[in-house]
């Protein structure tokens, strides 16, 4: 099988494919062969070197593909199941601890940048029912940080008012989950092209935060002056004080990403007088990836695929993606 | 105007329209014309002494109409605005108190079978958006308990699977709102013309619970054996145990009404070993009112009517009403 | 080392002490040398033949002891730890599962009636600090059932009142954890010395059932008119429509046992006029016995301990705890 | 009676009591003879000008006194009954909303730096059985804002670890709540003094800050390294970054003052990747503070009273207050 090992020294842009030959599943393992990845910022600042690893780690989190062979004692999977992998194997329900970071796949253990995976069957669930191994791979990390922020922390109901900021990965999968549960969706932008494909996704209300610097009092508006219920908030210290402008007394933020920075200037007397309620999330658990899918089953929701490059242009991806010019979950297939 | 009071000794069928003048409303009152009223079993037990009230107690518990006068210190409606009653007017928001019962339209104090009430402003909401009067009188009792069974207490998710028992109002509400919120939705009935009316609303499965009494056994296989995660419960003593049956372990039952009788036979074993969670649900809050009007302005949802009868032919309405004949909720228009 | 197996056909009485070899640990286990077990109703249920199990099965699901060897890559102890066992070792943490039920130590797998233990490392949390063994082997399943009802169902408050029938096992970790929560406890007995024991361990009121059949009302009495917030039902059928009768409008209702039977007629509509909220606990997560023990530590709470017996009288430790006499958790003592 | 009015231009330090008439309460009124008021941070800032109000504005927001006579349909207190003002009088319950604002005594509507102060009766909640009306008044404000902090936002559960700096008003009430519902407490403070005090009243453990800088460390450490559970953030801008720091993966932040400034840097990725929930707190409803002084009475627990002023000096008290030197609240008798 072909495989990319990072080098410790490595920076994107030169990763190379090697052979190597898949190991038999042991006792409670199974063997996958990966069909599709999904491209996330995570992977891009693990390549890049700004998140250590270890020499000769395999990248990428995120894997689809199809159960070749089975351990002893596996009872979760046959073989020919579709399956997904998950960000954090470790984290199987409820709250999370310090102990479910020991194992993040491409990171501090090997990812799915590889034709076969040979892994503890608790790191796969299975795959959507009716989706393809590409839109299957873009679930674990964008797709169930999506949910975990909308539906676990945010309990989202219907005819609350959601706000996703720009179009990436995490923002896509907000605005379909927030669609799904009837939700009302605003979204911002700064082109007025990828405003109109928003609004074909389902954005009920679009804003372009260019024209508009103060976007968070304008989506204020938009909810006749009661404020936003949720806002899915990646920018980061860039957009948070908009963001926190945008809510509803008593509003969520699940905090996400930090697009526009790492640190900067937030006013704490915003937070408390209106109530606000923060959430840092980082991905979620196995249940809630498990949630997620059944959500994607029983409403047949169609991951937005952006670009899909085959293995061998992983450098070509990265260099993309690091870009951030695609609409859509970058892909790789094999 | 015209109006109904209710005769200590009456019974249902004898309900007689009378002449009256309406009061001008007073500080923080509105007088409001009402428009359309909807008929449930609690006004059905109220006016056939199943429930006690006082002589001379104007029925009904549901109405809608337009504001035609305010008071004082009125900001929370103006003049021409649609508005809807609310079943508890005293319970504004949070859990319920003994205190909220003393106050309940067309028991405790007067209800709306009259062309005008002048009642204080917080007995009202505003009217879904786009509703006619008819469809937001349906509101107040049926729409507000499946609201509060499915998104207060069950906090449905998208994905989860509900099961309604067959097709009276609160039924057709939480087969409505689940779907709404990207739920699988099984229905039962003991007909096939109602399984496909049910089906036409969005019923994902139906089970015809004459042809099939383990109906339980039978949702529960619909999830792939997972059990289903809600149980709407309108049956009480006669269908429980089956409902039990279906759920998924941690599985949550909205115990809301006892269409087939008061008490009966419950084993208890079944809900620990399945770590069943059993909510008694009776309408809610003011807020849920507000919360359940923000969803279905958003998904421009349609209450589904059934028949609809002129106020003064009030005794046919209730005598088909408890005859359970009709499917979609049963309105008075004036 | 010696231990119990349970024959097909055995009967409580029977039970027999037989001469095995402890195995060595393979990678993630851990040799335990049990200490100290406790008894419970489901063991007793699983011994008498009530719970089916298997040939040869080793009973008894709670167990305390020291870490004598680990495996391979077991971090979670070191040799010389005071470890307990779990319930439902599978159940992580969150919601509970069908899978959980497939692993439950002296029903499903082997338990703790036997001087060693080899077991993966998640069959055990660390032990409180400052318990004994005794102590710590009663803690897995009454005092994580007692838990759970209250703290993860209940949300118990200070200042709230909490009702707990009896003095069996679960009733008694419910009247520790509730004052140790800053709640008010009512417990009801049919004797009086049991009552005086119950006040000595911090009951605010006790109740005779005997001599007071309408204990329900009586409780609510003792709340000024309001109420309990939560009942700790182990009665079943036949206490459970007093302890209905006792809650306070959405009050909580843990079930738990059904010392009284079965099944039994049950009214509906006293559930949802009183917006009652039930939930059926069973035992609970690794992560709920975490916690518990976390909130032993803080408090130094000391878990009642009743007659003692040492190993070889096991069956006489069966034949008193079935008898029901004793006053604290029985438990066995290697 | 004597009150004190303010002046649209007046500053802390110039207040005066004037001479004015009582009135007699109307239908819903109810007139209390107020006997004391404690002082807050927030009613400093309307006296000094920082939040603006009305010429002749009667200041201070926690009054407590006794029932002298009630209007018509007042059915929840009687004449005699000690009671104690709410900081939301339109809160009643639930989540926040806008209108709450509208009404705040002290800011927006008149306070109770007045001999007598004749309102509408929700503005009250009966004061606790065995309390002082010096300790009933020290709760509206800081109680219920550490009230909902802990219980409402972070659920605290017992052994359960909760930080809190300093050692101001609702620092304290956090302290006494936290221990009530057996909770872990560590304090900070920069006086080794009041740290003696803190641990007094029952801090588990203290820390200097001015000693150890990295105080969020050292409370991290002094947890085995797990974090705490909950912080109780009264420092803003100048101590958010340790509070995180301290924090458990999931942790709980009650961000509730301003005390080091109103902004400054944040960290946004220290949020997210150790998943920590952020709540901005406002004091809380009515609902809540019913609950916090029914906690309060099952508990006998004793509100810390610092300096006890007459109502003459209010000047003084404003004067020491804002130096910030007292341990406990200061009031003023009346």
């Amino acid at each position: 099988m072909r495989l990319v090992r990072l080098k410790a020294q490595a920076a994107s842009g030169n990763l190379k494919l090697v052979e190597a030959e898949p190991r038999s599943p042991g006792p409670g393992e199974v063997l996958v062969r990966i069909r599709a990845c999904s491209l996330n910022a995570h992977d891009s600042m693990v390549i890049g070197g700004l998140i250590p690893t270890a020499d000769g780690r395999i990248p990428l989190s995120d894997g689809a593909g199809e159960v070749m062979a089975i351990g002893e004692s596996v009872d979760a999977f046959k073989i020919g199941d579709a399956v997904v992998s998950t960000f954090f194997p470790a984290w199987f329900a409820g709250n999370p601890t310090k102990a479910v970071k020991r194992d993040i796949p491409g990171e501090t253990i090997d990812g799915y940048a590889s034709e076969f995976a040979c892994r503890p069957a608790h790191h796969f669930t299975k795959a959507p029912a009716h989706s393809s191994y590409l839109e299957s791979a873009t679930l674990p990390c964008a797709g169930v940080t999506a949910w975990s922020g909308l539906m676990t922390h945010g309990q989202v109901k219907p005819g609350e008012t959601v706000l996703v900021l720009g179009s990436g990965g995490v923002s896509l999968f907000a605005l379909q989950f927030a669609k799904m549960v009837g939700a009302r969706l605003i979204a911002t932008s700064s082109s007025e092209d990828k405003l109109a494909q928003l609004q074909r996704l389902g954005a009920d209300e679009v804003i372009n935060y260019k024209e508009c610097p103060a976007w968070g009092r304008k989506a204020k508006e938009l909810t006749d002056g009661r404020g936003v219920d949720h806002v899915v908030e990646v920018g980061g210290p860039g957009t948070i004080m908009q963001s926190i402008e945008a809510c509803r007394m008593g509003g969520h933020i699940a905090v996400i990403g930090v697009l526009t920075g790492f640190s900067g200037d937030i006013s704490i007397p915003a937070i408390f007088s209106n109530q606000i309620r923060i959430t840092g999330i980082q991905v979620g658990s196995r249940a809630e990836q498990a949630s997620m899918i059944r959500a994607i089953n029983a409403n047949a929701l169609k991951p937005v695929i952006g670009q899909v490059y085959p293995f061998e242009e992983i450098n070509d991806a990265f260099a993309d993606f690091d870009a951030g010019k695609s609409f859509g979950k970058a892909c790789m297939e094999f």
